[in-house]
């Protein structure tokens, strides 16, 4: 089981990662067969191949991110909010998602879904 | 398909029923069969009857809950961050969870899960 500080860990490394663009560091959080829905409702990424590409389109976005409020871990999950900032299409965007991490026994995350709609999306 | 407008409604008034103490309007927005996991890793409460004691004893406490930042829905879920604070053997007490709920087609909330650990919850 991992530890509640293993899993808060793991939320930090995870938007520090996303930061500074650190691909590989994202990736080595998810386990081999994690399955990643950003947002929910889409198309699920399944597996590290999957998931790799997805965040590699997401980082050509140099994205700006900070958690809001705290990591809440319950169980083997994690639930936290953030925001995430970037320019797309020359508008300054921002989107804040309820992100929540389901982890294997390993402490890696086997599961990530990424809550938000069009309600959490701010364009200038 | 219940609309965001409704997942968010249904937010905003189990905010208030729990603010209100009003156990009839909490009950009221779950299905027959609801699953409610407070805190996550708990035992699971199926059903109405189990859901309306719970709430029960959870209203003994003359609840003070408010939302932290915003409803974030997303396919047929929501997930949203508040603070509830209550009075606990004399002591001020503050829980930050992160709630999730998940509706059925007709709108009613078929799942709760709520995600809070020790590292969420202050007492005064």
């Amino acid at each position: 089981m991992p530890t509640v500080e293993l899993m808060q860990a793991a939320v930090h490394r995870y938007l520090r990662a996303l930061n500074e663009s650190d691909l590989e560091a994202i990736v080595a959080l998810y386990a081999d067969d994690a399955v990643v829905e950003d947002p929910v409702g889409s198309e699920p990424r399944r597996g590290l191949a999957a998931i790799r590409s997805f965040y590699a389109r997401s980082l050509a976005f140099q994205l700006d991110v900070a958690l809001e409020g705290q990591v809440r871990v319950a169980g083997r999950e994690a639930a936290f909010a953030f925001r995430v900032s970037f320019v797309h299409e020359g508008r300054a965007t921002t989107i804040r998602p309820i992100d929540l991490f389901a982890f294997d026994a390993a402490g890696r995350v086997l599961s990530m879904r990424a809550f938000f709609g069009t309600g959490n999306i701010e364009v200038a």
